[in-house]
């Protein structure tokens, strides 16, 4: 491997000294801005072998370097020693920012070559003023990467189907509509989508192209004259052709997309999002583009009635495969068989694909026993994955995508033994959880100005996390999805009624074990006073917290009351699924929590 | 007046005519961005006799409107009545921002002028921005106001005076230093103060120049090569010439400044900062203008160890002036003789400029009883101020700089009888007031991420209050500075050690009563843990909060305790100055409070 490895940066370094580039940037992701991507763009890790999620590759022609944050500075160093690409640890005061390290390295006047389908233009711009300050040029057309991968798998063309209007909510046809009418209050007659679960939600369409993200791979034009959904015609049944043609909806093939929009008139105003949208499609479009805001990205965030209907419908299923799963891996432990990492993901698994309207997991399940939680993107491997052992924590993080809803849940429990500082960083960060879970606000707030409440217990004795305390969730899509977000981060987008955020404070202590706390809420109105609108959160998630791991000296009487009043909800409304030994299992988990 | 404000602006359109000018726009500020301004710079006020401290006119050759604040639009309206001058409600949905307006109502070619001296760069430019989109031209040079203001007041010609470094802590060449080391990371070699608090911080030099505001009219460049001060002469005594010239820094007359930057030499860098600097001045400036962050803001923001150290002892004396006030006031109400808002003011000013190092309040007293206390910004007049009686609240916000600081602090009492929704409101504010008082949080923490701990409590009865929760505040300096807040909206600054901000969350009840408890607390190190820096803050103010009007059935035994601590700090600290009737009287206002 290291060997294919040192063979694959030297051929892409032919391509470079061909074309007279200096330097090339390979991100991590598709042309669609992707976070989740399909084999045929795993270039980086085609090119480099490391194989996390995240992390550009820059070669020169005497350099090669990973730019690789904090989770996977260690598998960085283990995955490229030996191919002679080394590891930038980004996040290091002392590391620079790609395009410092080029302005650094490279001499005035050199060429970076990037492929524009790569970068959207908020981030060309941003490279551009940066190498431009140094007198190094950009280049955008450095696409040549298939001439050295010839094996590069080819673009997925896996089914899709149509997600009944029974679930969505919303047909199609009403969806242009709106984003048309947002488009024009934008100055734009059309509207261009690049974003796999924007053009997902917009179609009610699925597929299973991308791991987890139930998306398919294409482009969509919208207009009042006519939509077309650019992607792989052999993806498409006559069934599906028939409903997106009632939406005013042809497809054409997904390479056609460049030479589509070349076509255009010249006055047609096209609205596309910077931040979105790759910089080789608004130089296509040239005066044609107009920047703006995509107007899918709020209204896939509010969910509609249906929605949300179905989503408390899939926490109900959902929560009935957590108590089989975590009754099954309680079982073992008590009966000392051998029980590890591993297992726990494929009990969910196989618990889950048991229910009703399951489709697949909606990302790889952590689950990090002790020192293992406290690593936060931990992914168990046969390599790591360990047996657990009563004598310390199990954070699990897992989660479905059903037709009527996508779930996310993260429980820490104790497999038998618990410490003081064990309770009391359970405590400490549910007592967070709570806070959040609890707040009434005022229309308009934004969700950094709700993060502190989860936080503040931790903060107070010294503690913290780095990871944000709350993502938008989609409905049977992406379980990573925007616009709104509860983070340390400032994000302008305020929190609206329909919006379904996890509210998941943690505590990692390294070396020896990891807590977090996660439910998913929907944000509902709560009251209208003289001073406005408020809202509240309605907790959609159903599973009980691990009774054994709270330090109830700590608490406040609201804070027990309202864990006793969430057990109880979990109790009533998984109760009629569960059998007599579930049953039971789930009343002395739910029990009343007492000081 | 009516007919004096109507001949005003038809001079005015004489000018606009003859200078080929459709619109003007005329802003409430001076050539240094100031907030509060001397009485030269009341150019709108001049125009239009509205007296308010915020809101510009906009001025047409067939139309005048003045955009005011919520807190003008009664006062705008009386004062503007009969005048042709309509009231542009702000903040009302439907009225349009200035620049909208003005492309609504002008024509494509018409022109806008305003006075590039009254704009800085990024207001400039996102004016220019706004109109050229719908082909209005926007010229800067509309300058002209003399030629009618025939007695316009002259520029404040206040001695100034040199700020002892034993109250400042460090000496202007230390700065300056500082400043230019600053300056060379940013690019530059030489740097460009227009605000007037960053220039008296940066000298250690004060002045009577601006109400309230010690501050003096100047600008200053500073350069390694030398510095000078552009203002007055007139101002200067031989003792502060030699002082600045200790630090380097030579004095030219204030008119000078525009032709000594036209005098740099071509290939001098200059930092300016975009937002605090005239666009004239940058247009002088030309390519040896740097834009960048000012230094001074964040110097000057932290205060030093002596700094802070006179600012407690400030606060002795303040809280020793405000016993004898609230005595007084408390006395006149007890005997029934007739007190009235303006009383309440004169008594607050009269105890505070009888203690030592006094210089000047640092605010316009706010007394408001009842419904004038849900006034936020209200002052009261002759017209206005109304005989306190017993069943009410009353709200005094006053402040004070002292040689060795600035105080602020907001007082809520009852003065007598008082009601379950008062109390209750009362302690609603206070719960909010101590979350902010003891939290512990991050290095790194923004104030935004804090606001919704003062906040939260409010919002869950479905109450709010709409003004920031915490400004900086300046070391015998003005009242509201930068960089650091507390508000709803995102501010990038983060808290840092021995930055000063107020803590003063409020309620307020439209014709009822209006509440505000405001401390001010510096941000100090609280503890270093494996997860960082984590900071608090200490409580500078030393005044009790109104005991009768807690209800502990709604607090926690942490917050009375907290109340309790407080007042035993209050009580140990203003003791040593008391005569026996004063401790008497403080101690019946710190007496343990109890449920």
């Amino acid at each position: 491997m290291k060997t294919e490895i040192t063979g694959r940066i030297a051929a892409l370094r032919d391509l470079m000294r061909g074309a007279g580039i200096n330097a090339v940037i390979i991100p991590q992701t598709d042309p669609h801005q992707s976070e989740y991507l399909a084999d045929h763009w795993q270039v980086r890790r085609w090119l480099s072998g490391f194989t996390g999620s995240a992390g550009a590759l820059v070669v020169t022609l005497d350099n090669a370097l990973l730019w690789a944050d904090s989770r996977y500075w260690l598998q960085a160093a283990a995955q490229l020693e030996g191919t002679g690409i080394g590891v930038m640890e980004e996040g290091k005061p002392e590391v620079p920012e790609i395009t410092e390290w080029l302005c650094q390295n490279l001499k005035k006047g050199d060429t970076v070559g990037v492929d524009g389908m790569l970068f959207s233009v908020t981030a060309t711009e941003q490279m551009q003023s940066a190498l431009g300050a140094c007198g190094i040029n950009l280049r955008v057309d450095f696409d040549s990467i298939d001439r050295i991968w010839t094996d590069r798998p080819a673009l997925p063309l896996e089914a899709i189907f149509i997600h009944d209007v029974k679930y969505a909510g919303e047909d199609a046809a009403s969806k242009i509509a709106k984003i048309l009418a947002d488009a024009s209050s934008q100055g734009a007659e059309a509207a261009f989508i690049s974003d796999l679960a924007e053009i997902a939600w917009t179609l009610n369409i699925r597929s299973r192209d991308v791991e987890s993200n139930p998306v398919a791979t294409g482009y969509l034009y919208l207009s009042p004259a006519g939509s077309t959904l650019f992607t792989a015609p052999e993806k498409l049944t006559p069934e599906v052709t028939a409903e997106l043609s009632k939406a005013g909806v042809a497809v054409r093939p997904y390479n056609e997309v460049k030479a589509a929009l070349a076509e255009l008139p010249a006055d047609r105003t096209v609205l596309i999002s910077p931040a979105q949208t790759s910089t080789a499609v608004i130089a296509i479009l040239g005066d044609r583009a107009r920047r703006g805001t995509s107007p899918v990205a709020m209204l896939k965030g509010c969910k509609n009635d249906v929605q949300v209907e179905g989503v408390r419908h899939a926490m109900e299923r959902d929560g009935v495969a957590l108590v089989k799963s975590f009754m099954e891996i309680g079982k073992a432990m008590a009966e000392g068989r051998e029980i590890t990492e591993l297992d726990v993901a494929e009990i969910l698994t196989r618990h889950r694909s048991a229910q009703p309207l399951y489709f697949d997991q909606s990302f790889d399940t952590i689950a990090g026993f002790g020192p293992h939680g406290a690593i936060v993107h931990y992914s168990a491997t046969p390599e790591t994955s360990v047996t657990l052992h009563p004598d310390n924590l199990l954070l699990v993080d897992s989660g479905a995508n059903y037709l009527d809803g996508t779930t996310d849940i993260t429980r820490t429990i104790t497999l038998g033994k618990t410490t003081d500082e064990q309770r009391k960083d359970f405590t400490l960060v549910m007592k967070g959880h709570i806070a959040l879970a609890t707040a009434i606000f005022p229309a308009g707030t934004r969700g950094a100005q709700l993060d502190a409440l989860a936080r503040i217990n931790l903060w107070k004795e010294g503690l913290s996390y780095l990871h944000g305390t709350g993502h938008g969730v989609g409905h049977f899509l992406n379980v990573h999805e925007g616009p709104q977000s509860i983070r340390l981060n400032e994000n302008p987008t305020p929190l609206k009624p329909g919006m379904i955020t996890s509210d998941e404070p943690g505590l990692y202590r390294a070396g020896k074990h990891g807590i977090r706390c996660e439910n998913l809420v929907l944000t509902v109105p709560a009251m209208t006073t003289e001073f406005g609108d408020f809202y509240r959160f309605e907790v959609l998630t159903l599973f009980p917290f691990d009774l054994r791991l709270f330090d109830t000296s700590i608490m406040t009487d609201e804070e027990i009351e309202w864990v006793n009043n969430y057990h109880t909800t979990v109790r009533e409304r998984l109760s009629p699924a569960l059998n007599g030994e579930e049953l039971a299992w789930l009343e002395e988990k739910t029990a009343t929590l007492t000081r």
